[in-house]
């Protein structure tokens, strides 16, 4: 092998992975989600942020310690008012953030649904092992497989047995509700999570390359018996402090140590 | 008004409006729609290209008289082989291309499904009047327009005349067929033209606050007899010629003439 041949990229990768962590990005939708996180860390908002000018996307950084953490949000959505959930605005600060950034590691953090039949409760902080779209249907062959578009989260065996976390798998979808259509592609894909943002940041992560894990806090029970946007909202609040909790236990986790390390 | 206020932008954006139009940008999503308009052109694809490296994504640029043309394609996903449809790719490509190339107008072009009771044949292309989304269901006061997402297509009445183009409201998701709630959806939001690309195309130019048209080319009949994916595949070559054809007339349209022109 040359010094040019693809070996170079490898070395790059593999001494990344030993040199310890010094960037964090998490990648937030709603700000109700993000505040827990940005007033533990006692993070500012960027004034000058450099994803661009004119958007109404939201940065907060911070050290702790000597790791930098940042916290992107897409902000609120200039028509509605209302924050700017979903996979198009979730995967364009993912990548403008990466950009910007450099991050060794994105957490994408967020509320989620589950099933209580796959062992979810009200509250649950999963760790997620792989995620797939479940709204992405193109029955034409190899258009489906890119459709579902499976990808696998970054691996932290240390972190999830330190941490004690539940693991499963995410799908995700731009609405908040499921059609019977959803529902049948989210059994067959075997998933216990259900958001709408994790599937899109996973697909930018891969195209340039940054490890992705994803901290999923269950606000309603997807097969509960409970109307799911009502059970989201009312859950929101305290659901947003559990996920601050974990994160933080994961910041800590994370700070001294390498990509391999997790 | 100081110097220093919002009369600001609004002046830049009129002075830009009598400007000539010197840069056009194509975003189209397939490989196979976006060939009969690069060879059309002769457009050379991009060696070294702006929107970034190691990414998929394709870049062809060319000069038609003194008019700058890109046309920009998510290009193939690495692991299935097949084009980066859909609109998180789109809204990436869209992103990174308004970033790296400045273009005075957008346009996304490509193939389409359409409503038969509401004129459309196989073959037509369309100009589009407004974007909605159909699969982004949140119900939840604000957050349901949100999803809907309805957005204006930037406004050429001298365009529509002189090319007598048929127009329409187009619906945006990210699966090829139509589920019930889907099909609700489209019917409640009274669209035409059914796509996969559109509404996330224009929500990232509403953003970054550059004029969008697009140019829609119809392949199937939704309310038609055929299975959708087959009439997709079966028209696909001649429609994008068509495509072609229409997008031809357009940038001669375009070319000397300002965005008040148009």
């Amino acid at each position: 092998m040359g010094p040019h041949g693809d070996g170079d990229i490898e070395k790059v990768e593999s001494e990344s992975r030993r040199r310890p962590i010094s960037t964090v990005v998490f990648v937030i939708a709603m700000q109700a989600e993000a505040q827990p996180l940005v007033n533990k860390f006692g993070l500012s908002e960027t004034s000058d942020s450099p994803l661009g000018k004119g958007l109404p996307w939201v940065l907060y950084h911070g050290l702790h310690k000597d790791l930098r953490i940042y916290v992107v949000c897409p902000g609120k959505d200039a028509a509605s008012g209302i924050d700017s959930v979903g996979t198009v605005p979730a995967s364009l600060i993912t990548f403008a953030s990466i950009q910007a950034l450099q991050p060794d590691i994105l957490i994408n953090a967020g509320t989620c649904g589950a099933f209580k039949v796959k062992g979810a409760n009200i509250g649950d902080v999963f760790l997620v092992s792989d995620v797939v779209f479940h709204d992405r249907r193109i029955p034409i062959p190899m258009f489906d497989l890119y459709g579902v578009g499976l990808r696998q989260a970054f691996s932290t065996p240390n972190l999830l047995k330190e941490l004690n976390l539940k693991i499963g798998r995410l799908s995700t979808g731009d609405s908040l509700d499921m059609s019977t259509q959803d529902e049948s592609l989210i059994i067959a894909n075997d998933a216990t999570l259900k958001d709408m943002e994790g599937a899109a940041v996973a697909y930018v992560a891969e195209l340039l390359k940054v490890p992705v894990i994803f901290l999923k806090a269950v606000t309603d029970l997807i097969d509960g018996d409970k109307p799911t946007a009502e059970e989201f909202l009312q859950n929101l609040a305290v659901v947003t402090s559990a996920l601050e909790e974990t994160a933080t236990k994961v910041i800590n986790f994370i700070h001294g140590k390498t990509l391999s390390d997790l």
